[in-house]
């Protein structure tokens, strides 16, 4: 399959120049550095980190289960905006690390996802188009959702990116 | 390329099933039918019923771009729950009458996007995804998102579907 890094990168960089207007607005409105690393669309939901965290870490996930290659293991201990532009940045660091050719017969690659039940086997394919990349957008959506709601003024063009 | 088909179908379906439980609530709730159609999750975003339709519209203009085939249009009359679905299902049967032999080369296929400046010129694989796709995932999430921050019970996965 076609390297899936060009796509996620450019997605990747789309949400930290989110989070760069994200660090304005806090500055502007001279907010305390975990107020917005905390903010929530709903109290049961995950916070505006982990939205980052997990969105970075489905594309590593994609990008080293698709190529072969060992997963690096990032901690969850960003607690600010700049560590979560820091987390963003050795995510991209990472995938440009592997080179597109790693991909190549990665569509029937098996891969195994671990869940709470039995864990599932899928083709590449499959869990790269109906697993990572569902996953990826939708915590990205919810990242950008989550500033929005708050009055931070950025458009379809952001999320974007390119 | 792979047919762009078989992933979007899935997750479609899953947004379908998520507008069931939607429905359920709106019943439970004793809610008029117009409520839920209007929830934002803030006054300068799109409602929830348009965040449906321009799921469901950038589904069908991948279908049909990449396949060379005319691409349907469908008018934005939907004001209830109900025609929201019927919206979901005749996008999902015009992408089931699309054979996946159709999208052999759609990668290197030119495909203009008409913008508010100039016109964007994008391969077929770019046109996918950096912009099919990130649009497709983005309104799905914000139609989640905003029945989520209602209340309605609903989880990753009813969002991955499957």
């Amino acid at each position: 399959m076609q390297s899936p890094v060009p796509a996620l990168s450019r997605s990747l960089t789309a949400l930290s120049r989110i989070l760069t207007k994200a660090q304005d607005f806090e500055t502007a409105k001279k907010l305390k550095p975990e107020v917005i690393p905390n903010l929530r669309l709903i109290a049961d939901m995950l916070p505006f980190w982990r939205q980052i965290t997990i969105c970075c870490d489905h594309a590593k996930g994609a990008t080293a289960r698709l190529s072969g290659t060992a997963n690096p293991v990032f901690d969850d201990t960003e607690t600010t905006l700049a560590e979560l532009q820091a987390r963003i940045e050795k995510t991209l660091a990472f995938m440009a690390s592997v080179p597109a050719e790693a991909f190549a017969g990665a569509e029937t690659r098996q891969i195994t996802i671990k869940t709470r039940g039995t864990d599932l086997i899928l083709s590449g394919e499959t869990y790269y188009s109906s697993y990572a990349l569902p996953n990826f957008y939708f915590h990205m959506s919810t990242a950008y959702n989550i500033l929005r709601g708050n009055g931070l003024e950025i458009g379809k063009t952001d999320f974007l990116g390119g």
